[in-house]
């Protein structure tokens, strides 16, 4: 089955594996008249490019990205607009040695079993490299939402044990990518740093969390029962790789609450209605709001970890031990937060297309 | 937008509202040949039907199905399987007078926003009745998924404060039916009722958790990228009302963990590849490892209290206060227990015709 | 696979067989707010009910439709749209003794070796009947349609060697539902009839051939590759069952001309683009030019007739001879214009609601 | 909308301009294992390369087709296969004179009123170099059926006014290729040449008729209502562009046939099922039934014609004479045989996916 393309009006398919020739992605469905240049997907790439300092993979790639159709004379024409970035630092040599051995907490077994067959080096489509299609989706969408006034920030706010302070929505716009490990509260970037290095040291990783905000949403986006905004978030965000948990508003801090302290009351201000509180995170009934979309998602630690493990080798079928020593990064939780601003921003992006505030919803 | 249809290759579309004259469903896309009759689909409508017991909505529905196509002497055909409950304890005054109130906690606003019109009665589509189309679905399902050896049980592991202790499968299957709340603890049934009537006493609700497990799910299931079957779950789950957060595996607390704790190593089991742990859910990469599957899902406390709360009046613009008179579960936790059972079924099933063990995955 | 909803945006899944309990339709992703009562359907549903005349089956259902969901206060609420009607006059003691041979020009062979098993009385999915899921979702769009000022109509153009001769629109609105052969040329009426009754006499049955022209349709429906307006009306009327070709404009006339013959110039009309013929049907490069669109559709001679057949028993795996008893229509042609009918008027709703007219295709 | 994606199980979606930097294709669910090169591309595109002969179009383009992913070590692996040719012999000039004017017969002003803005030059997206993207997908479904025993074959049986005569299986094998008109029926090449190239020197074009066969496809693809094999047949080819007729079987000849004329009789030979006739074409109620698949298809002469046309600047927004110099084919008919044969695979690729022979249509 083809599962490649994410989204119904606003469609991206991403392509590519991590030792390949290239990635790639298609966005189908952007309406025409949109500015767009390869620098505002650039910009984005930026962002989640590998190599940028001690706590992430040395891997080093340009990621220079080409828009091969879809624009003319700096507009978008409504047709696809398909992007390339080639893959220049490949380095396979360290895949040869383990292709018969199945990596713990990869998704070696499984495409083992499902397609019998799979390209090892790297992790192949599996690689977090993939994300780079997802970015460049994003970016459109992103550009596509600001013309609306919405805006999508993703913000680190735990590394292994290490917790960022509250903070507020400037603290994330100001400081967010000012910091090797994405983090809006400054006061902990140290510590997250030193949380992950410590980790690379012993031959081993962390895990995290991040938070996703979304501002200037329209009430009215998402499908009443199984389209639901909330729903296609969750789903977006436990796509991305070493996802293992997503909430919305309160999430599980919910579950131990009563109604009259979970229920946002309302009220009039200024001639509209307001919510007084956020606890639903944006999402009612599967339908946004008018308040900000909150999510919180939790990151496993990367599986690549360069201490022996146990495993099997499938050639021989007997028991085996492992030691990966290729280019890794130490913590995805940094390298993952444009990847979640991308994934929020391409399922808000489709919403709006498929009819919150500009589609078909009444006669 | 068009949002009542789940799924690719086994699709389930939902239609009804809580007091109109009916709510069914159409499955599309099941095999022919399955034995089939309206009993496989009462059993589980059974499971959820209101008014049982004291924990649950005074509304009393029979919910007796009827299949109105699709199955031919005792088996399926292959054509779309129609299924059908009358409502019948239909009761709209209590809605009538607040009519033009927005209700804290529900889809109301979103509604009104985006279709600028509502079927006020009970909640009309965003209804909790809804969910019963999803397990006429999902029985469907759930029959299908057993000829292939896999089994889905979902059991509440905590409502409000009180928390179910371990419990094995066998626990889970032999007692989670066996009692109001839904739990495989038998030890903590009577502090769940306690926890759920004392809110009902104080005009209140409560939320809870929820786990669900799949046995016998083959390795292979789940599209590489965006069909990941972690995603599918996430977002089926997501998607059903009052859920505010789902994990897979150790979830959340992979955030806080290492990789050398987290991942899951392999080593040979008769003659067969096992892991030794499974931290990750059954699910790695997005495709299914032939481990159990296991999810958490974090459940809202009821929106719907008879406690005074703010809101405002849609009709006058104006603050008002709203006292919601209507039939409502106090928790909705068991009854959410099936419908967790039938969007993980629906999920598997989808997979499962995609390609997981009977499709085209390799040539 | 499933296979029985049609559209993106406004998408219509049909159910039923021709003599199990009932035939239904559920609508999902119309619009809120437009006015739709049981009448809406009701009346389309008269212009394909079996039993009017002496030139159909003598099969007499009262196709009494009843709406399930999605209407509240004479309104549709953008829920989806079920909508029922009871089989009444089934009589499938005709079928049982031809249940394992194989009826010439009919879908028997198909069904059975693709589902091992079929609902072998009156054809079951694939009777005819099936359309009436049509027609009802039919209703709807036209309904919407009619709000945009687009109406569509089918008529009679040929029945055997019988051919209408040339019409005006005011012809085909005034004439068309006026005659039981279903053409606008009241001239034709009597030789159609005869034709018919002809081949019905012979334990025969005779084919022929339906325009359809829709006007009012605004430019810019139809996506430009593979969501064609022209494309996705060709897969329609494919579709329905005894249809074995279909044209748009001068169709195969085209492929006999010269480019300077083919195509039609533009000039200013009343401060508008017109262009000044209309040899292309309408639609330029799969997206509709504001002309009317004209389609032309060739159907097949009703596969039952009575006499003798060569065939197979698939049970014996011997030659056999077959004569077909139940009731039918020996021609089909007169009750295949409301369902032409009805799907142009699918295909142009779920346009226009994809983004024609209403839609972002501009930012 | 997004419309540039083609199938449900076997996937194609296609980008690029006329006159941007690059066409191309991404195929996704591909099954991993099956042999691939970029030579199984390359051979089908030097099937429709421009620039061959005096009959077509004089721009040269090599169209050297590069496989980005999805294939490793000459396998297919199940990620997606995207593939690209860089567009060389670009040359724009003759679009910038005509920028204002809307082509007669082309999608200009479909894409003018649908985006308010488009890519001019050489018809952007509208124009026929976007099949090459559907060839490139086209040849990975071609590779698979053959793996199945099936093979498609398109020939041209008219140009203008010049008819093919009968011709078997084998000269449609041995011959078509080796014209340059693609026909089957080698009495007939010359003067269909002298038919274009009259057309040629008279600053015109001429339309055609193509005829398609798939062979060895297995009884019961398709699906029964709404994803029928010849619907999706039809509208894969009607959106063709330049297409306006799409016939099965006798097509158009069955509405004046009597049903005892029409059905295909069936009896039993070396122990199979047969159809005695084929007047059906190969399938019925939508699903195949085991014999050769038999379509045709009218295509239109080419629109861009050097003689001059009426039409209208949509700048100054007043009447206007456009004449068209850029470089065209006199006759699309050639080079749309080898885009038919790449639409009919497509379409049975994806039907033998979705369960016509491999999938689980039964339990």
């Amino acid at each position: 089955m083809s599962g490649n393309t994410f989204g119904k009006a606003f469609r991206l398919t991403t392509f590519g594996e991590s030792h390949g020739p290239a990635v790639g992605a298609v966005v189908d469905g952007c309406p025409a008249g949109l500015e767009l240049g390869e620098n505002d997907i650039q910009q984005e790439l930026e962002k989640r490019r590998p190599g940028q300092s001690a706590v992430s993979t040395k891997r080093a790639e340009p990621d220079h990205v080409e828009i091969l159709s879809g624009v003319f004379e700096g507009k978008t024409t409504g047709a696809p607009i398909a992007m390339l970035i080639r893959n220049v630092d490949v380095d396979s040599s360290a895949y040869t040695d383990i292709k018969d051995l199945l990596r713990p907490g990869h998704a070696d077994q499984g495409y083992f079993e499902k397609y019998g067959f799979r390209d090892y080096r790297g992790g192949g489509r599996s690689s977090g490299r993939e994300t780079a299609g997802r970015v460049m989706g994003g970016a459109i969408a992103k550009k596509l939402l600001s013309l609306k006034g919405v805006h999508v920030y993703a913000h680190t706010t735990s590394i292994y044990d290490v917790r960022a302070g509250d903070v507020t929505l400037d603290d994330i716009i100001a400081n967010t990518y000012s910091n090797t490990v994405r983090t809006a509260d400054l006061s902990v970037v140290k510590e997250m740093e030193e949380a992950i290095l410590m980790a690379k040291r012993d031959g081993d990783s962390v895990g995290g969390t991040v938070e996703a905000v979304a501002v200037g949403v329209p009430p009215g986006l998402g499908e009443p029962v199984f389209g639901k905004l909330d729903a296609d978030l969750a789903g977006a965000l436990m796509g991305i790789g070493a996802v293992k948990g997503v909430e919305i508003g309160l999430g599980f801090k919910a579950s131990s609450l009563r109604g009259g302290e979970m229920n946002d009351e309302f009220h009039m201000e200024n001639g509209e209605i307001k919510a007084i509180t956020n606890n639903a995170g944006g999402i009612l009934g599967g339908i946004s709001n008018g308040m900000p979309i909150v999510c919180r998602i939790a990151v496993k630690p990367t599986p690549s970890i360069s201490r022996p493990q146990r495993t099997v080798n499938v050639k021989t079928m007997e028991d085996a031990v492992i030691e990966i020593t290729g280019r890794h990064d130490p913590s995805i939780v940094p390298r993952v937060v444009p990847v979640i601003e991308a994934m929020v921003s391409l399922v808000l992006a489709d919403h709006m297309l498929m009819g919150g505030r500009i589609g078909p919803e009444k006669v």
